[in-house]
Parts: C-alpha cells; sequence; structure tokens
C-alpha cells in the first residue's frame, strides 16, 4: 500500500512515524476518516473545517495549511489503483523533546493513507460500555490520536456479543457509539445528543441536522432505551439501523434510514 | 541516541514506528518512565507490576513478556554512554488492519529510549485546568499512549503562567498533577487521593503511603487550597515542593520535603 507523508507517495514499509513523534509517544495529534468515491473525497469541506476547529482547540498548527487535499487523495487512489476508499488523514505534533510540553513552533507530521472500501453493516448491535466519556475532555471532543476509550469500549462490546460500544458522558447522558453517533425515533420526534464536549462533531451528523427536524439535548439511557428505532451514522457507513442495545431488541425502520441515506447522496 | 527496539539497538533514525502501528494511530499502547542512576532501575518490580496490571486491565499481551528490562537497561546505557537518565519503555499494540478492533494475536512493539535525567525543579507552580478527569476511562487510570489531555493540562497551565496542571476529577475531586501525584498536610495530617479510578497508582505515591501515614480518600478542591503544604510525586522527580496553586501561594515545608526524599533513597 501506497501512504503520503508530508508531500511524498511512499511504500508503506518506509511511512512509519519517527521514534521521537509525539503523535506516537503522547497521542498527540488528530486524524480524520474520510469517505473517498465517485472520484472525489466526500464532504471533505465539513472534514477539512472539523480538522481546522479541533486543531485550533488542540493549540496546534493548521492542519490542512498549503495542503490541497483533494489532489493528494485523488494522486493517492491513483497511485494504489483504488475507485473506492476509506481515507484516513493522520495529523501529528510533530518529533519534540521528552516531556509533555510541545516546542514553541511544532514541526508537525503529515500523513494520507488508504484501505479498501468495506461494504457498510447491514446492522449493528450495541452494548452499553462502563466507559464513560468526560465532557471537558479534549479525547472526547475531537478525534484525536488518543482514542483508547473508543478502542476499549469496542473490545467490551464485542467480548459482549455485540458489534460496537455505547458510550454515555459522565453524568449518564447518552453520548454516541465507538466510532458513529447516534440518533434515534420516539413517536414522530427524532432525537441525537447535543454537542456538549462528549459527543464527536460528525460531518454525517451535522448534515442530518440540517437537513431534518432533530432535537438535540442531554438525553438519560432509558429514553434511548424507550425508542421505537435507532441509527447510528458515520462517514464511512453513512446511515446503519441498530438492531439491539445489550439484551434489548429494535426493529429497524427501514423508511427512515432509507430517507436519510438518500438524502447523503 | 540509541533505542531498542524489539531486541535491537538502533540509531533513533531507525527506530521509528510502523505506519500501521496502532500505538501511533490510536494511542493503543502503554508506557512508563523510570529512572536509571547508579547502576540500576529505581523500583524496577514495581514499574513492571504496573506494566502488567495495565496491560490485563487493557485487554494487551503481557508487556515485559520475555524481557530482561534491568539488563536491556544498562545495555542502553552502555551504548549512551550515560551514567544516568530518565527511561522511557514504550508498549504498543503493534501493527494491524484498519479500525478499533486489534487482531486475534496482536504482533506487539516494545521500546526503550533514554534521555539524560533534569534536574527535579525546586518547587512547582501549579494552575487548575479545566480538563477533568473520567474515574471510567482507561486512558486516567494508566499511563497509555493516549495521553492528549495530560498533554493539554500542561499546556494550559504553561501559558496561565504556571509549570504544570492540577486535575480534578470528573465529580470536582482533587485528582493529580499532569504528571505526577500529589500530596498535602494539613495540622499533622497528610492526605492524598485515594485510586478512584481517576488517579494513576504512582510507584513513588505507593512506596510514600506503605511507609508513612496518609489519609486516601475523595477531596474537594477546598480542602486542597486550605493546606498548610504540599507535594507533587513521580519517578523522574521523586518529591517536591508546591509553591503556588493558582493565585494562592503556599509556603514549602522542608522537613516534609527532606523526610520524604531521605525515605526514597
Amino acid at each position: 500500500m501506497i501512504v503520503w507523508v508530508d508531500g511524498e507517495f511512499r511504500a508503506a514499509a518506509d511511512a512509519g512515524f519517527g521514534a521521537a513523534d509525539r503523535g506516537a509517544l503522547l497521542g498527540d495529534g488528530l486524524f480524520e476518516t474520510l469517505r473517498f468515491e465517485a472520484g472525489e473525497v466526500k464532504d471533505l469541506d465539513r472534514h477539512l473545517a472539523r480538522l481546522q476547529s479541533s486543531g485550533r482547540a488542540l493549540g496546534l498548527p493548521d492542519p490542512v495549511e498549503g495542503l490541497d487535499l483533494a489532489a493528494i487523495a485523488r494522486a493517492l487512489m491513483a497511485h494504489s489503483e483504488l475507485d473506492s476508499a476509506a481515507l484516513r488523514f493522520t495529523f501529528t505534533a510533530g518529533e519534540g523533546a521528552r516531556g509533555l510540553l510541545r516546542a514553541e513552533a511544532p514541526q508537525i507530521s503529515r500523513r494520507l493513507s488508504c484501505a479498501p472500501l468495506a461494504p457498510a453493516p447491514q446492522s449493528v448491535r450495541l452494548a452499553l460500555t462502563t466507559i464513560r466519556r468526560s465532557p471537558s475532555s479534549p479525547a472526547a471532543q475531537h478525534k484525536t490520536l488518543s482514542y483508547i476509550d473508543n478502542v476499549l469500549a469496542r473490545r467490551h462490546a464485542v467480548a459482549a456479543g455485540a458489534d460496537m460500544g455505547l458510550m454515555l458522558d459522565t453524568q449518564g447522558h447518552v453520548a454516541c457509539a465507538d466510532c458513529a453517533n447516534i440518533f434515534w425515533l420516539s413517536g414522530e420526534r427524532i432525537y441525537t445528543p447535543a454537542l456538549n464536549g462528549a459527543v464527536l462533531p460528525g460531518t454525517i451528523r451535522a448534515r442530518l441536522c440540517e437537513q431534518f427536524s432533530v432535537e438535540e439535548g442531554e438525553y438519560d439511557l432509558a429514553l434511548l432505551e424507550a425508542a421505537d428505532a435507532i441509527i447510528l451514522t458515520n462517514s464511512l457507513m453513512g446511515v446503519v439501523p441498530v438492531t439491539a442495545v445489550g439484551e434489548r431488541v429494535f426493529a429497524a425502520n427501514p423508511d427512515w434510514v432509507e430517507a436519510w441515506q438518500d438524502a447523503l447522496d
């Protein structure tokens, strides 16, 4: 596989992270998962805006300064002989001296890699994890390289026989799935957790909230469990129905899923 | 600088992390900071026990299986021509396919690096950060590669004119400094936050709690602010007095600091 690294296309074996890279050593950086299809990166402007916003929040240089990510993505796809792909943009604070404090002017490092686009799952079973997200933690608000909570939420869920972890915040409000935003239908209304700090501001989430009437708020688990139908959203899967939360079974609502999938095309 | 990587001593330029290493991409791994002095790694057994315990908690293979870390450290010091050093052991879940889920049998990666031992600070000024630690987050309980909260706590503190960030948990209890445990003296009693999940179980903390009478509990910030004296502890600094928490000034208590420093020798 070919990886774009700081201006060069390299074989994966030559595209590693430096021994002193703060991304590798301290999770000091950001990533973005992008869908490439039909010759372009989907929702690229939203992804770029989120990267820039998160970069500012973390006190890092602009992650996409001077980059034409659309062109780099097209060239990477050509090098990789792929038509569609899951792209990953990885941005680190770069190499630095020992310790928590970054250099005054960090020499950032940037990579774009790709993998074949796996088909989205037909449905997802969630299991509630014990890992609760702190609304004041940058690791919960931003797609940082400090992703261990999500890794372990997934691990716990799979051990429990489910597909993905459901995460609450430290106050007990529903936050998200381990790699997706969550929406649910109760009666005539659709709900999703508000961006209170423990919820990643997903690009698909944003598009759907703009196009449809969605109530955003702080909701206890009981409200989710009383839903008529539940869906998850992220850049790679689009919209996918949830068929279980723990032992509780949910019917998919195909009309809702199709309407929202269509809205994203 | 020389780095030990999975059985070989390499130049730092050849000691990087693979492009698909989960440690670099997802913060999926652990690290340990060790003090090498007078021919040996201080408190090595406690560090090894913590690594193994954290490895189990994270569902990772034994981080030190088959390693004689004492011998590797001595050889690294000889290669590096250092007598004393800050060592860093970095353990990652290794290379894997895209996605949150690890391979069934992860091919872990291990590194030991060293840097000259900087003198411990004479004193530390703390600034309270807004980042609160979730007691159920593995990133708070263990010394994981997902360290962005600590990185940003430090950054906020330095921007506020202090040296280190003071972190509370999501319930408002005092947890720790961004890279150290905290103790304080009030009247005749010494207090430290209990290991409730938001506090890293420091090796120096453990030794001091065994040797001295210390009250462990959940304490509000007001109790810390009312202290007569405050100290921080970690493997590299040992015991260091705190002279400020935000605007509030604290006098060092040299008798206490010396007695505890002596107890660690």
